[in-house]
């Protein structure tokens, strides 16, 4: 199964949304990690063009979305539902941080659907939502201040979501650090040119050429930052022979 | 040192911002994860209603927000600057997705400041700004469409930090499961009552029971589910021999 497959297998229900903004902004969230499928349980304004506004042309995920009259509509064949949960309940499902929550939803979702449950921008989910739920995830935060917005919270999620479906490649392109033997010899290059120019003492250079290894090893050189840095000594070299021809 | 205290070496550079709501949103998304420090580089217009409104609350952080002239002021002192950077550069520092990043500047934080940096929301950072930082950070993304508003990425990366900073936990209790032996007493108690009800054959209750302990084991059944579930086999029992005793 494809990757991106699996993020098709999971549904994002916003349960009675207040503003259309915020389901427009939820499905840019949604869009810019992959994930596709949005399904609306009596939003209170939809379509509008406000969500088409904040969706930032992510408006295909607005145009597919599934809007539906009940709970039970939404969850319709899904094997996982993990709601959002702010607040702390009384009496409750086992409630996960969303690493471990998108871990147990993307085993699930590659076979079968599963969803994420988000409540209400005011209160969240309702009692009876809560207990649909298999599992709650509440986003670890700030005790004083817990006020993420609902678009923020999908977007943690579906990010969470991505990187659990194995598509949390960023696309840079890696390091490629040089053979050993090539940092040797500008290692000696480097000796040389600095004995050369009097800077360092031919007897002892020993000291400081460690401290220099100990700098360069830690940016792990690629070959052209070698080329680089060699074409300097060389050029140093060339411009003290010459300068000690001319005061000779 | 305290946690929280690491993350108050965290500053959140935000360069040349377009509008006033995206930096009220910005600094909600820092709160909610527990970072206060903000800078912002010639903002286009700062302070603004649009900004405190957005900000939901947020507004001590705009308060205490630094405004400056240029980037060598933003980040006097800093030893560490990760870059926000969603384009691909011909020549660039090191690229890192925002965990593996904000493990670096998290090692940093705990004794020294360090900062997050984010260009303009319709181009990102300049290369003169890009230069400036030590690593570059890409969130993974859809590669169709990689459109992160400013407040979304302040927030992926504001959680990343928390996470770092050994500040994830998402304070949900923990489950207690009961101890084997009274999980043991409880399939005792199931199984004589599924047998005097007749649903079990008392001589091969084996494969049922078996089925049901898997059911059971996956729960990690918590003591006062025990207590609930052999409440409910006790009147099962008491209803059935009275059943027996009217109809005899």
């Amino acid at each position: 199964m494809d990757r991106a497959d699996l993020l098709n297998n999971v549904r994002v229900v916003l349960s009675h949304t207040s503003h259309p903004g915020n389901i427009g902004a939820a499905a840019r969230a949604m869009k810019t990690m992959g994930l596709s499928r949005l399904v609306l349980i009596n939003p209170k304004q939809f379509p509008d063009p406000q969500a088409d506004a904040m969706s930032a042309g992510a408006t295909d995920i607005l145009e597919q979305a599934q809007v539906c009259a009940t709970l039970d509509e939404a969850l319709q064949g899904c094997v996982l539902v993990a709601g959002m949960s702010a607040r702390v309940r009384d009496i409750s499902q086992e409630v996960l941080p969303p690493r471990e929550a998108v871990a147990l939803l993307t085993e699930q979702a590659m076979t079968q659907s599963v969803a994420l449950l988000f409540g209400t921008e005011m209160s969240g989910l309702t009692n009876e939502e809560a207990a649909r739920c298999q599992v709650l995830v509440r986003i670890p935060c700030n005790p004083d201040y817990s006020s993420l917005n609902l678009a923020a919270a999908v977007q943690l999620l579906s990010y969470e979501m991505r990187l659990a479906a194995g598509l949390g490649d960023c696309g840079a392109p890696a390091l490629q650090p040089a053979p050993v033997e090539q940092v040797e010899r500008l290692f000696e290059h480097m000796e040389s040119t600095l004995v050369e120019i009097g800077f360092l003492n031919h007897k002892h250079p020993t000291k400081l050429m460690h401290k220099l290894r100990r700098l360069y090893a830690r940016a792990r050189l690629e070959q052209e930052e070698i080329n680089i840095l060699r074409g300097i000594l060389t050029v140093t070299q060339e411009y003290h022979a010459n300068k000690h021809k001319v005061t000779k």
